[in-house]
């Protein structure tokens, strides 16, 4: 099935609103999970939000708390999530960044003590949206081993840098430091399919494609092995440092379930920058140039980063928003 | 054979000043390069020193040539590098970096029409010995395909994360976004070994660890597959577009080999953080809780990133850097 955008903003809204959250901040939160929904980032739109409202109403997620500001040093800023709402915190932070950014050309601001973000790619559209150019990321609760370990201690630590581009296909880069998503682990598992490539270890702790296997070890893979895991950790030291908060370790000893996480935003203002105009056209030279190498095969694409959800979004608006019937179901009651 | 430092020091200095370097020029690159090789970091340091000076002797890296500032808007300066020598590009942007980030809390430096920086985690070195936080990263000349793509288009853009600590023992990432470099696919060649997972393609269109295969499709692979690919467009984009220098495939298309290329140096200034002294506790608590994390094998080892190069150092500050004798009497001829 499909829901209308308009559709499922107003339920979201609604739900939102039944918890205590005032219009405005119903609004922009229930914005948040049907854009990324648009974009076809299901996993953090509509699928999530039965999630969310489960760690609203266990107290997870503080519905009167708003984000606070705990240092301010030049163009950065050290804040504070008070546990509030993650997506209306990370989205009021990376406002800022880009606002600091505009007056000191880069800027950064630093939060710890918040909650998920749900899709990071959307701060990454937020900041090109403005014409800024933008690193962020998030630190997680324990949920993937260290290189070396068989036990989950480090996290999917998702990372996202974007770039503008003046046709608003922006380049928004958006990927967890593990190999595959729980999410798509679970997936493929149900449809009885095999992962594309290794994406953890088996019981006799050897690689394996079984989705299966992998749930069972608890063992999935980072990307590029030792590398991703060594990102991982640089992610999480770098943001708990920078912000005060948490690290995935102490995440996993001290808090429940994923909360009282970290993240950073770091934006620059392109739009002053005087090679604009002319680094603006090459991006998109940059882009023409590797989409006609020489493919795998003659009916294959190159992706550029955030290709698929542009193209997406656009099939989206027009159709309305493929939904499982279950989870709009689940929806409807909550 | 091991070399001491200060004799790999001096000869590096005279042949620098042989090719026309001033005195302090001529020692602020070779400790570089020493220093990489202090570090274990030996691809990057002692054996790339003949291929630099080849490159300065082709006329790429220009002796004369000095960076010069293109643009300075608050906390971020645009830098020409002139195609001057690469390592003191890199090391004068780090330095500009982190006197601004102590101005602004945050700040950075991207340079257009720079050489190759050598070790890039050298950088983050610097950044943290300066009680900086950072993030740096360098594109390449076409040394990858692009996902879905046989053709060398994109590069393999090491990316660099530090974060200081108080005991000198900062964590520092520095990788690049192919699972193995050319560099190590030839010496397991010649080591007549296998990579240890996947490395990139065979002549059949298949997944292969045979490093023969690799050199002969030139087809390695990026970390995590379609999503190091994705990253390392993302980053060679971002620093292009912010420094107004070339992208990789425009690298690949208007240069003779691998110069003119684009870095990006950003610094957080730790030490203004008032919660600097319960983060830097916090790094040796979540270090500690990572390494005690159930090992795969009770001999293994769980190591946070750059714990490998500080143990080389101090071994090889006391024992003199292991060089090859075929590449030491190759230098010592130039």
């Amino acid at each position: 099935m499909r829901i209308k955008e308009n559709e499922m903003l107003d339920k979201f809204i609604e739900i939102l609103l039944s918890r205590g959250f005032d219009q405005d901040r119903a609004k922009e939160s229930a914005t948040n999970f049907v854009n990324n929904s648009i974009d076809g980032m299901y996993s953090h739109g509509v699928n999530r939000f039965a999630k969310v409202i489960e760690f609203i109403d266990k107290g997870y997620i503080k519905v009167d708390a708003q984000e606070s500001i705990e240092q301010s040093i030049g163009a950065i800023e050290i804040w504070n999530g008070n546990l509030a709402m993650g997506n209306l915190v990370a989205t009021h932070a990376m406002n800022r960044t880009i606002e600091l950014a505009k007056l000191h050309g880069i800027a950064a601001v630093a939060i710890k003590n918040t909650n998920h973000w749900m899709r990071g790619g959307s701060y990454g559209w937020q900041a090109a949206n403005a014409g800024c150019a933008s690193i962020c990321w998030t630190n997680t609760n324990p949920n993937m081993p260290a290189w070396g370990s068989i036990e989950a201690i480090i996290g999917n630590n998702p990372f996202v840098l974007s770039v503008p581009r003046k046709n608003g296909k922006h380049v928004v880069v958006d990927m967890a430091m593990s190999q595959f998503s729980y999410g798509k682990i679970e997936e493929l598992k149900l449809e009885n399919k095999e992962l594309p490539v290794y994406g953890g270890y088996d019981s006799n702790g050897e690689l394996t494609t079984n989705p299966a296997e992998i749930e069972k070890t608890l063992r999935p893979l980072p990307i590029g092995y030792w590398k991703g895991s060594a990102l991982s950790m640089g992610l999480d030291i770098f943001a708990s440092f920078i912000s005060g908060g948490l690290s995935t370790p102490l995440i996993g000893k001290e808090c429940e379930s994923e909360y009282s996480i970290c993240q950073i935003m770091i934006a620059i203002d392109a739009k002053q920058l005087s090679n604009y105009e002319a680094s603006s056209n090459q991006i998109d030279k940059t882009i023409e140039m590797i989409q006609q190498a020489k493919k795998i095969s003659e009916d294959g694409e190159i992706r550029y980063p955030a290709e698929r959800e542009y193209k997406t979004r656009i099939e989206n608006k027009k159709l309305g928003i493929p939904v499982n019937q279950s989870v709009w179901n689940k929806i409807l009651t909550l």
